[in-house]
């Protein structure tokens, strides 16, 4: 099995003429790319989770976000900037929790506004497809620093717990939750153990940070998510670390459905438990958890495994959250590629510049 | 949907030559009776989970003997008796953490020894299939007990929050941790909301729980184990309710992979746990939850969806513990048979008149 690291969860075709994402749905088994162009394929593609995790749905939707704008046939500046807005909102609408989908898609919207006086519909295009560049190249470098703080956290031998999947397959590379593990590896330790949730209902832990981290050499056990406690309770668990898809003021986080029960088994048993998350993931206009926009998403991913098998009788109602929030007072710090934050939070971001 | 109440979960065959289970590991989509008569198949029906719950399991191994016993070809007494030792052991080594199995087991060689002297082998025979029906009628007087003094804790509309199966399916009739809402039905009362938690990895609460309380009528909501936080920080759940597999004489006790995370989420929300048990699941053996034995399961039951799919990385290590133990400190009270158990639950036993 080749090395997660390896695999380009999201990038641009070498003729930057379509998106090239990863199909997540379809591992550990399949490793297939999907070369996307249709404003229909990427809303779908982010819907779907074929890419997931909020960096990566950042560079996702920037990198679609100029395909679209490029496909624009006209010169007419104010046409253009009227279509890409569209474009913008439309693919905003894919997903309503992770904040960097509506960040990527706003930073390059104001890269265009700020210049559509000055240039050219094809110099425009450039522009944008310049700016998602940027956020991807920025990306890694972010992933790279979140993962060298995480690492000073760690000591050998030490286990660590994450949930869903916060790894190279959620950013354009290394992860945030799992970055500190890659840098552990770039230093020669390999006597870390992680233990990955499954994570019910779409299985991201079991299908995609088990592949990770067992493709690269870590030492990997899977968890059903409701065997975290005895885990915790049995002292394998030494430090958490996950992701975040948003993250408030006041250092609630919201982040994939079971992350918050998580944090409070981690409290109950006396774990460290850390939120690593790029500060483009810090909402300071959401002041609170309460403020997060949590997504429902249909009961069928719960009832039946994979749309093969029904698992529950007919008819049952299902409550399908694909997100809880965390409350900052369960968080003993959040790792940013700025430095780690530490409560309070609200004051700690300021200190970090975060606006 | 047939009330699952009308469903018989074990018994003897009419003419008492076989033991009927319905094979639990088919359901909801399927309501089929397993006759068996093999100490294979009983061993294979217990350890398959095909019959399951601690009551239930106690209920099929005491017929099970029974009808391995009546099997004994010829009329010598201490032959037979050995005979039936060598079949006690042999199912008492189907499932570790259920001390119903070893209970009821005990309880017919308790009987048998105490009238090997003055019976034949064929009185002996009938006498042991006369206990197996008592154990079997005690149950279902037990979990109507256990559900009137449930009920008493229940208010009009409020949402309780159970996990893995207790109900009639994990008993002779009416269940444990379901039977307070059997009883509230009785009362009249519609207007109560279940929530059962999935129950991973082998989805008793979306097979079971969930199919048990919607053919009853109840208004069930299906949930992903990992949902539990949220919809207690929701304001849904006033009360939980769950069975247990054995509980220590300190009150820790054993149940279901889960129970413990559940309980420690529900003290975090300040939400009243209730452990739902009868009396013969209390060990005053078994010192605390230290004590007692954790089934480790096949890493299959996590990595291959009911063994067609597999949903994680070849040669990934799995933790699979089949229960987990919930401290006494975590637990409002241990509802019985003979009344409600409230800490110091040592103490609370010993007034019971519990040995």
């Amino acid at each position: 099995m080749d090395n997660a690291l390896k695999l380009d969860t999201v990038r641009l075709s070498e003729d930057r003429k379509s998106l090239v994402i990863l199909d997540q749905t379809l591992l550990p088994r399949n490793i297939k790319y999907l070369s996307l162009v249709k404003r229909e394929e990427i809303w779908e593609a982010i819907y779907k989770l074929r890419v997931r995790g909020a960096p990566a749905i950042g560079c996702a939707a920037a990198y679609g976000l100029y395909i679209l704008a490029s496909g624009y046939a006209g010169d007419d500046v104010d046409g253009f900037v009227e279509y890409v807005k569209g474009e913008k909102d439309y693919l905003n609408s894919s997903r309503p929790t992770a904040v960097n989908l509506s960040w990527a898609l706003n930073r390059l919207w104001t890269c265009l506004v700020a210049n559509k006086d000055k240039l050219s519909v094809k110099e425009l295009k450039d522009l944008l497809g310049k700016d998602a560049d940027s956020i991807y190249q920025e990306d890694v470098a972010i992933s790279r620093s979140i993962g060298s703080y995480g690492f000073e956290l760690l000591h050998h031998g030490d286990g660590i717990l994450t949930h869903c999947n916060a790894g190279t397959l959620a950013t354009a590379k290394y992860g945030t939750a799992l970055a500190p593990i890659y840098i552990a590896l770039e230093h020669g330790w390999n006597d870390l153990k992680v233990y990955c949730d499954e994570t019910r209902p779409l299985l991201q832990g079991a299908r995609l940070s088990a592949f990770e981290m067992q493709s690269a050499g870590v030492y990997t056990t899977l968890l059903c998510d409701n065997m975290a406690s005895i885990t915790m309770k049995r002292g394998k668990i030494n430090i958490v670390f996950v992701g975040a898809d948003r993250v408030a003021a006041n250092g609630d986080f919201a982040n994939k459905i079971g992350t918050s029960g998580v944090a409070i088994l981690a409290k109950h048993y006396g774990i460290p438990f850390y939120c690593c998350a790029p500060t483009t993931t810090i909402d300071m206009a959401t002041a609170t958890g309460d403020d997060i926009p949590i997504e429902e998403r249909k009961p069928e991913e719960v009832t039946e495994m994979w749309y093969k098998e029904r698992m529950a009788p007919d008819g049952v109602h299902v409550d399908n959250p694909a997100f809880d929030v965390t409350d900052h007072t369960l968080v003993t710090g959040i790792i940013t590629e700025k430095g780690i934050a530490y409560p309070p939070f609200d004051k700690a971001f300021k200190r970090m510049g975060i606006k």
